[in-house]
């Protein structure tokens, strides 16, 4: 089939990366041809000086079968204009709920699933309020387009009010409860369009200043019960939105407990080990789900995998193919602070073995 | 890098596709637009009405850091060009000892790795005395451009002498003594431009009318010895040849001895079962090695591995996807009798488990 992307980053070129073999054609919409994905199909550039050139979106629309996007943050506009001559996964409801945060969040409440206590903050009074009904310290956020730690502050003191609000311009926000977990872990699962459904294991993931730098999958110190757990949040919220394609859930792990943090309508950093640790990857699988296709084993190849992001600066990659347990991951991005540029991954069936590499490429890690 | 190839096909496909994570770009020589690679890189037709055109070889070796070719057939003169300004690998001895049957064997003998008996064959009265020196049956091949069977006469009986010139157009030829053999299995190993030497296991190779149909990996009943044995050649072939990248030998298996039936220069059909069976594929290798970098771990990921050729017809994909067991590579090529499209790739811990998706296949099988 021809798959279209809206979007051409490193989720695009990985997705594409998975779609060739399975005899697929990628096109990707695009801001500019010079992205991680634009080598790996045809590209359409749709926006100029922040206008979307809807000719070039239907000459996009028109040349795929199919169409997928790479972020929660995709115009609805250009989805509205796809679809009514293209078949978009996932669909409607899944961007709807996870591209709005005060949407996501009563979506969550509405399943009783826990989250986070929040508010709806629409001005700066609304504010005040939340905070006397929340108590802080709280995370003042977006309800739109953030991404990466960003359109996001942390208020510890009531002092901090003013430059919360001005941090985050004055848009539509909410205010959220902080969680004092023990550590976040994710859950990644793939939904065909026959409503089939398969779960990856649980991973978990550490962040250093709102960027995921190093995941373990499976995490450690998981019981059944805890698994299975996820699973059934999973499965209300996978079902409930009819989503097809893989769904993302971002959890805080408080005692065994578990709270949803985040839903990212997509494949995930946090599941990019998977191209190496597990039967199909969440690319493939991704790719297997919009295209009507068998999903693929979730199963792990190895039993010890780590996924360690190349951030700023490409580093000594030398040393990374160097570590016969190591896979490199590039994105063709140009060095920027905190950019993501790449990613290695790590296998091994010793845990041992997995944090030797792990250590031995630190210089990788914050 | 820029990495170059001399080819578009599946081969240049899938090395592109293992190319790309390790942060390298790719450039193709090709015949047409219309082939596997031209979706994955920047294509440069050259050939028009079989006139090779300098000024594209020139400016594809210009945009290109490193070039290396696809198959053994490549016309001398292009690399020749090329070499005026950019490095190749494999280099010239590889090329010039593997692209000719005469040569090839001349320089196992100079090595002494056991092959067929052979005589050159440059007219019919050559042909009748080699037939006499070597007995029949034996096999006319003619010395340049085989692949797949092609350019192959078994001749079996005096009566058929004619029909075999004829059938090779009476072009310059070898005639080989035929090697009665219990199976066909072959070794591929990678060299890097330091010298550093990996090898993948022995695998067992069946063919149907001269085109590979499935190959086992490991071979099974292999003695260490065997394997070694096996080593040992590829290590005087490979290192004679000073050869850069990854190199295959076909061998025939008697009774525990081992006798070379061919080198091919590259990656080949009985090493695609790498991409997942193998901690770093044959591809991924290949690009490591002539980029100069640290060559990858080509131990096996799975016990038990199964590669089965698509051929002429793309068949019941679906089946594919739906065994658990099971990888697709289709190459995009349009459908035609004898012809490559694709691959499976069956990899499993349990023997048994790998014989019944084998057996779950056996419509791609002859």
């Amino acid at each position: 089939m021809k798959i279209g992307v809206l979007g051409a980053g490193q989720l695009g070129r990985m997705l594409a990366l998975s779609a060739y073999p399975l005899g697929h054609q990628m096109r990707f919409l695009a801001l500019s041809e010079d992205n991680p994905s634009s080598v790996l199909g045809k590209t359409f550039i749709h926006n100029n000086n922040n206008n979307n050139n809807i000719e070039v979106i239907k000459k996009f629309s028109d040349d795929c079968d199919v169409v997928t996007y790479e972020s929660e943050n995709t115009d609805v506009k250009i989805i509205k204009e796809i679809s009514k001559t293209t078949k978009v996964f996932p669909g409607n409801k899944s961007l709807h709920h996870t591209q709005h945060r005060g949407r996501e969040k009563a979506l969550l409440n509405k399943l009783n699933i826990p989250c986070a206590p929040y508010e709806l903050v629409n001005s700066f009074s609304d504010l005040e309020k939340a905070i006397i009904n929340i108590g802080l310290p709280a995370i003042l956020k977006t309800t739109k387009n953030g991404y990466d730690g960003k359109g996001q502050f942390l208020i510890k003191s009531e002092s901090q009010i003013n430059e919360a609000w001005e941090k985050i311009l004055g848009v539509e926000s909410i205010l959220e409860g902080f969680i004092n977990f023990k550590r976040e872990l994710s859950l990644i699962a793939v939904r065909g369009i026959d409503g089939n459904l398969r779960y990856y294991p649980l991973v978990e993931n550490s962040h250093h200043e709102g960027i995921l730098r190093l995941t373990i999958a499976p995490a450690q110190k998981i019981s059944k019960s805890l698994q299975k757990k996820a699973e059934s949040y999973m499965h209300s919220l996978i079902n409930e939105m009819n989503h097809v394609g893989v769904l993302t859930i971002e959890l805080f792990d408080i005692d065994d407990e578990l709270i949803v943090n985040e839903i990212a309508p997509r494949v995930h950093n946090s599941g990019h080990w998977t191209i190496e640790g597990a039967s199909s990857s969440q690319f493939e699988n991704h790719i297997r789900a919009i295209t009507n296709s068998s999903l693929g084993e979730t199963s792990l190849k190895s039993k010890f995998n780590a996924m360690i992001n190349i951030i700023g600066t490409i580093g000594p990659t030398d040393r990374v193919l160097e570590n016969s347990n190591a896979h490199l991951h590039l994105y063709n991005k140009k060095e920027r602070e905190n950019r993501k540029l790449g990613h290695i991954t790590l296998t091994s069936n010793s845990y041992k073995e997995l944090q030797n590499s792990i250590d031995n490429l630190s210089v990788y890690l914050p």
